[in-house]
């Protein structure tokens, strides 16, 4: 495989052209195969991931020697990292999407009409997905599953640090397909590290991928914006405000801003932005700054934040649309919510924004003026996850409004069809 | 007006981002509009239709004259022409729209979760919709009423043949607006008959375009799919099919065939395509070629086809994936119900096909296999109608597979978001 790094662009557009008709072709079975051999893959795969657990120790091993002598940071090296106990929560997670109701084929309206004509709308595979991600090896397998599941075909692109951990993930799951007589080509690994063959999958395989899921930061989502010829279910940056109203319970504010901020701080549905109302804010930013500095979080503030909370550094205009994915957090004071809505409608990446108010009016206008996937009241922005929205398990949060929006999960990776029953019926 | 026509590209590019800013602006108005409001406006414009329906007709007798200096034919003419009922069409369909039940704020699922927090999906206007059409004038009706009923601004940009016709009815539609105190600029038609404007909508206008719906002939198409930078809801060609099983009762399948080919040839739900199960091919050929030719339509057939039917002329592998929209039809015989499946997964354009059949078997296999928007079982194709469908209107037929699929209602015009309901949840 190593050898397919040096190949050719040309190589790269014929390997990645018949992997292409392969996963349509493999499309084709997995639209109809049932949800007993769909899940069985799943389950089979889960074992195979756990009695394979040394070669993919092994490989893993191969990955973050290579990162270390890149000098890759701490930070990206556990996220690189596979021991005993991720493995099994990768085969756990296979498990929990093989137990999830099957989406395809259910019937989610029919439609009875006067001249006797019943019209179903069941569910559809979409076809073929193409995922293309970065550095957790563990991607490999929940996006593989959530494809899988779903009836879709999955062409996996993941990054060039991951390789080798991903390449052991992959077999675990085509030695699931193969147990369940599914074909193995529903689940593909693009074969070389090379970045054209990312160029070749947004332009999407001559018709073969039907959308592209993108995972990764602003450079792959710059590339996707500039190169996709299919569609695209956008996983953008999550610019994410916390806005607290004058009405707030100023406890439970304190309480979920620290949530929403410090929980974990790289994922996406972390705050970025702290808006607070200014009838609050003597009182609500000394302290609550002063709490987020003692877990670490540095402040940047506008000048009314700063002349009441002196070690906040003065935030530009770069900070406001900043994903820090970090413990750094921007704070401004609005007059009302009308401008805290306005500064939401202007910076924010459509992710999750949360209002902590007591005021239904308040919750009220920016439930309807704020335009994100998930609006949120009285709840930390952190709660932004599939698992936490009872879909069992996400490929990502989407952040356009076709198709997907917010967290994308088995359903959301489906598309529909009308079947429509006659007994006779001519059109008059 | 007539002056923007020779108007350098830089013009037009100029004057189109200044639609799509208006746009974005009113889409913010529209998407916190009231029902009422929407419903004022359309019915308004409803009734200015009437009103000034000396000047639209003045208008479209412009449109007309030009089409004939130009040599248009008599078909392409008749889509041309206006009259005093077909006006009174146009605002009895202005008046239907408000009356269908509006989208936008409807909660379409409800998940309450362990931890007490309650989670409603609720519809949301897309937001800026690019409607591009040819030559029916009242398109710009339809289109401009779904969108506002939606909730979401629309540029549209009719064919330069019916320019002038569209513009008076825009008028209409514009006062209906004004009236209802909504912003003019939720419904703009593009002031230009430049095809550079058509390009400059394709590349979403600076991000303020977040859909295209296309509704045109191959031209179109191909541009669509070559200069589209943004979401398309494609309404593609309909290449229809209608297979009649071994099993059919094959009265209804002649008087059915007979339907979807000849009772309006024009229309994309129009059969194109018949196959016919081998083992009734001897009795049905000879009797429904018959029957159509007494229709006045032609019949070009495979060998087998040929030697039941003398007056089939040859079908080329060219008329298999050809959508006629005329009285000419494509006959083949078939082997058994998956040859049929295989020829439809092959040739057809995703838009609506049919099986006659009174074999269950067949039917699940028909159903299960082809992925076309819509399938049908003992009807018509010329059901393939949003009104038929019971959703009021359409703005046509999406045959692909991303957000809509199958007529383009009000509902399929929108997104959603996900409102959080919290009483000071973090997450653990």
């Amino acid at each position: 495989m190593s050898a397919m790094v040096s190949q050719s662009k040309d190589d790269v557009a014929a390997v990645m052209q018949e992997l292409g008709s392969a996963a349509k072709q493999a499309a084709r079975a997995l639209a109809t195969a049932t949800p007993d051999q769909k899940n069985l893959a799943l389950t089979a795969a889960a074992d195979q991931l756990r009695v394979s657990k040394d070669a993919i120790l092994k490989a893993n091993k191969q990955d973050i020697e290579a990162g270390k002598a890149k000098g890759m940071t701490a930070a990206f090296l556990d996220r690189l990292t596979l021991d005993d106990e991720r493995i099994d929560a990768i085969a756990d997670g296979l498990r929990a999407i093989a137990e999830l109701d099957d989406p395809v084929g259910k019937t989610i309206a029919t439609i009875e009409r006067p001249n006797g004509l019943k019209i179903d709308r069941v569910r559809t595979p979409l076809g073929v997905i193409g995922v293309i991600f970065e550095s957790r090896p563990n991607v490999t397998a929940d996006a593989g599953a959530l494809c899988l599941k779903s009836g879709n075909a999955v062409i996996l692109r993941g990054g060039s640090d991951s390789y080798h951990s991903s390449r052991a993930i992959h077999e675990a799951l085509q030695f699931g397909l193969e147990k369940a007589g599914l074909p193995k080509t529903a689940i593909q690994l693009v074969p070389t590290t090379d970045r054209a063959a990312v160029g070749e999958m947004l332009k999407g395989l001559s018709g073969n991928i039907d959308v592209i899921v993108p995972r990764g930061g602003k450079s792959l989502v710059a590339r996707v914006q500039e190169e996709a010829r299919v569609p695209v279910f956008s996983h953008l940056e999550g610019i994410c405000h916390v806005y607290v109203d004058k009405s707030a319970d100023l406890e439970m504010a304190e309480q979920i801003v620290l949530n929403a901020k410090m929980r974990r701080t790289g994922i996406c549905g972390a705050a970025e932005t702290l808006l607070v109302h200014r009838d609050v804010a003597d009182v609500l930013v000394p302290q609550l700054c002063a709490a987020l500095a003692a877990k670490g979080c540095a402040i940047r503030g506008d000048d009314a934040v700063r002349a009441l909370y002196a070690d906040a550094a003065p935030a530009s205009e770069e900070d406001w649309s900043t994903e820090y994915l970090d413990a750094i957090l921007s704070v401004k004071i609005v007059g009302d919510t009308a401008e805290a809505i306005a500064h939401v409608q202007r910076y924010s990446s459509g992710h999750t924004e949360a209002i902590i108010a007591e005021d239904d009016q308040s919750v009220d206008a920016f439930f309807a003026q704020v335009d994100s996937a998930i609006v949120m009241h009285n709840a930390s922005t952190q709660f932004a996850d599939g698992g936490e929205f009872g879909m069992g398990a996400e490929i990502g949060i989407a952040t356009g409004k076709m198709h997907a929006r917010g967290p994308v999960g088995v359903e959301q990776l489906t598309s529909f069809k009308y079947l429509v029953h006659g007994t006779g019926q001519t059109r008059p």
